[in-house]
């Protein structure tokens, strides 16, 4: 590509795909990083969640999801939902000209950049855990880490709650967390969408020592990179326009969406 | 790590192994984008080419460079020797307490990120590209790409000989990239680390708007947010040193490694 090519703005919209409101968070540190970018966000919070389901049951929402976003004309998806990228993100990507990308390589790659011990540990749920791709990632990347997946299924129904500040979350995090001190890991990845709600607690729990992994921010610097290398961002100098489109009930998505992008949500899509 | 820490220059050698003097071009990148680092480059000259022996020999010889590399107190090796990555990698990492990073995976990262038709070419010699290394990195961060891999036997041992603007390599050269203009791939990995030195000619036969990926530079950027993230830079504003080391002959590694490098090399300690 030329220069002139590659300055030529790119208005085409960002899609973010979650199966709630959990990939709020991602779209939370687009906007941070990516503010001039055009966003469409699509929870399908009537499936919500992912978790317990079926292998293909999973892999049908997330292509209907996908081709969605792709007759929306979107130039970049992300996959914001850790169960649906395990269970269909290599499909998905064979299937559909658009790039898509999950959260896992990057925050994989995030923990082995972070690391000096080498000795990681991974907060998820037990279907990401389970699933093992941040286990492969992270051997892919570096094959000498030592690697301390814990499941932690209290955490994000907790924090869906709204319970973030309560005892029981604490106490749920102490739990989880103490494994990982035991082990003397340096890095963590926080595995889920909904962790990054509850940094500053873990941040406490875990000591300024160890480094916490937001697989969201790092989802968002490989956005960037990618934008900017295939010529396709927007670079206009005024904010971008985002759409929210959900599959359950709006009034819901709006209220609890709020506090997961840290932003009031106006007009929410029924889709 | 606290902000402090972080900022403590830290100025032990990275270490760079190549089966002969084709990783100075990724020590060339280095020195362009990391100039404060100091330097060890080992190469195993006396035993190049690594690709046609058998893989226990590869991994052997690969085993007694890092061990060594290990014991000059480095704190990060560059594997930048196809072969010896393609055959080693995940067991040196794992053997080794030292950050161990190939060429590989940045290179192919960067072709994903880089591509817009997501049809990528790969040129490499015949070992690496029956190694399948590119292909499957290509393939973890990309299931949706169509991958053009071409073999390039003629190329490494023509540059190598220093036969960089003549004929017989402009006629392999044509050849080689004749198949990637045939594919309308948009983007092509340099999978050797010989071929950056003919990069203008390869930019002339595949046209302007085709990407060309150099690895030695997408590692370079690799180990730029390594350093950075795990506070190891060695954050001082003098120009650092470097040490060569060979198994060969002396003389002509400084000979054709000067080409490489594009730098005089000066002292070089047999070992």
């Amino acid at each position: 590509m030329t220069e002139t090519e590659r300055q030529t703005p790119d208005p085409r919209a960002i899609g973010v795909f979650d199966s709630g409101v959990g990939g709020l968070t991602v779209l939370h540190e687009c906007l941070v990083g990516l503010p001039h970018e055009n966003y469409i966000y699509l929870g399908d919070a009537a499936n919500f969640p992912y978790g317990p389901k079926p292998l293909a049951e999973v892999r049908r929402l997330a292509f209907w999801a996908v081709d969605l976003l792709v007759k929306k004309g979107v130039k970049l998806i992300i996959i914001a939902c850790n169960s649906a990228a395990a269970a269909a993100l290599p499909q998905l990507q064979a299937a559909f000209g658009t790039p898509i990308i999950g959260v896992v390589m990057p925050g994989a790659r995030g923990a082995v950049q972070e690391t000096r011990n080498r000795r990681v540990g991974i907060m998820a749920t037990e279907a990401t855990i389970r699933s093992n791709a941040y286990q492969q990632a992270l051997q892919a990347l570096d094959a000498g880490l030592e690697v301390f997946p814990v499941p932690c299924p209290r955490l994000a129904p907790l924090i869906q709650a709204g319970d973030v500040f309560s005892e029981d979350t604490e106490n749920a995090a102490r739990e989880y967390t103490a494994a990982l001190k035991d082990a003397a890991v340096d890095t963590v990845i926080l595995g889920c969408t909904h962790y990054p709600l509850i940094t500053p607690m873990l941040r406490r729990l875990l000591g300024s020592r160890v480094a916490l992994i937001n697989s969201a921010e790092e989802t968002m610097r490989e956005v960037t990179e990618i934008l900017d290398r295939k010529g396709m961002a927007n670079s206009v100098s005024r904010e971008g326009d985002y759409q929210f489109l959900s599959t359950g009930d709006v009034e819901e998505f709006r209220a609890v969406g709020g506090r997961f992008l840290q932003l009031p949500i106006r007009e929410v899509t029924q889709v």
